[in-house]
């Protein structure tokens, strides 16, 4: 596949993700760059990539940010806690011409500037994205002395694709997966998947208020802010960017979630 | 990749699953056809099948038939309940040279023999192996008149790869799924899906004594029996068959799960 990234402010912004969950991250970057144009990937064909091994995730992320490159964005997010946790050093390495984002570092940036006096934090995810570490570690170079407790939630991501956001069995799940968790009494809990934040709501109930719930996605969106400002690459236009949605599955189906997560309505979805 | 089944008595049969699930059919075989080599492919770079659509279930299948035929197989078993029913037809048609049994015909035709009172059965499976219908149809057509209802139930395949074969959280989530059917009163459950067999237990207490839940890895293994004899195609020696296994993610991983399924050691696993 031809790269024709030509790192232009007028250029579009890529993102790519195993499927939907992505979207997340894609709604919070709307909402903060409306000017920009956007280039969605989902690799809704091989989705899931939280039960893969790294091998085949870093495979399948580089496959995708070729896709996006030959598309002509400027920048690329890995709107995939998985890809972001197990590719992102192969992807910046294999791809130097172009800013790649992923999602952990801008949560983790958030985390050290503003909630400083954290000593324990947990994070959740799926199998791959917690057992590659790539969270803990950066959690611990950011905040040395900082306690990490992580925990693979494999049903969480299936329960979100059933709509199950409010359901005695997704609080009966969340209770298995996290009450030593919450016995740890830890400070802060970050979402480390992007499904997660459909589930929120529950878990902030069972953590209680005083434990600070976190998503990546609005952090992600403020992080590729500052980067396109850095590199002067922000869109200087005044009129609403376009959107274009590529997938490796179905478009009715995919087009279908997307309307549900985006709540607007969803024209440019490509079959790949 | 070269086709060179040669259909003779001392080849390999040949069985492909999305991933891990279709080792239930495989087990039964191994167990039904004691001196047969036996090729197992495992698509786990692509799993799961169950959430994809019909399009993208057949293109897998095919190339999974092409490798295995490439590795000289007899026959091939479709160990799958997605890719049977939607690819089934498809994988015939492609690939007339050889013989290729899926799980819903064997399971349908035991039926037909041994339930022929049955006014009433359900079959539950994924969601694209549901929305296609070819289990409703197949059994529609063998019992005319019979009332066939049927539900996907997505979260069950999590479940069983969580191993939570006995939890509470499992059986809150087959009342979920499944209190209508038993108000019904089915006279039999058919499990489409090869992780089903897993969960038959909790199943099985939650429906009764009564209705029999039925899965279809023995009806596969008894019509794969049958066809062999049939074509004159069954091994003749009296030496315990070879078995090799395929993947297309992590060996490691893979190895760990077949022998908590086959309850035996698993070394021929290749990487592909």
């Amino acid at each position: 596949m031809a790269r024709t990234s030509v790192n232009s402010s007028s250029s579009p912004i890529g993102i790519f993700d195993s499927g939907v969950g992505g979207l997340t991250v894609f709604k919070e970057v709307r909402k903060l760059l409306p000017f920009e144009d956007m280039v969605y990937l989902g690799d809704t064909a091989r989705v899931p990539y939280g039960t893969k091994s790294q091998e085949v995730v870093i495979k399948y992320s580089i496959q995708n940010a070729e896709f996006l490159l030959s598309k002509g964005v400027k920048t690329i997010i890995v709107a995939c806690n998985t890809a972001s946790a197990a590719s992102l050093p192969y992807l910046k390495d294999h791809f130097p011409e172009v800013e790649i984002i992923g999602v952990i570092s801008p949560v983790v940036r958030y985390i050290k500037t503003n909630l400083h006096s954290l000593t324990k934090v947990a994070v959740v995810g799926t199998k791959t994205a917690i057992t590659s570490g790539a969270y803990q570690r950066a959690l611990q170079e950011a905040l040395p002395g900082v306690k990490v407790l992580s925990k693979p939630c494999p049903l969480f991501v299936p329960l979100v694709e059933e709509g199950m956001f409010d359901h005695r069995v997704t609080d009966a799940v969340i209770d298995m997966y996290l009450s030593e968790i919450r016995e740890a009494k830890v400070g802060a809990v970050i979402l480390g998947c992007t499904h997660y934040p459909m589930l929120k709501k529950p878990l902030q109930k069972y953590f209680g208020e005083k434990v600070a719930v976190i998503d990546t996605a609005f952090h992600t969106a403020v992080s590729l802010d500052s980067v396109l400002c850095e590199k002067s690459l922000k869109n200087d236009r005044s009129v609403d960017g376009r959107n274009e949605f590529y997938v490796t599955d179905s478009v009715e189906s995919f087009k279908k979630t997307a309307e549900l997560f985006l709540k607007f309505s969803v024209d440019q979805v490509f079959h790949i």
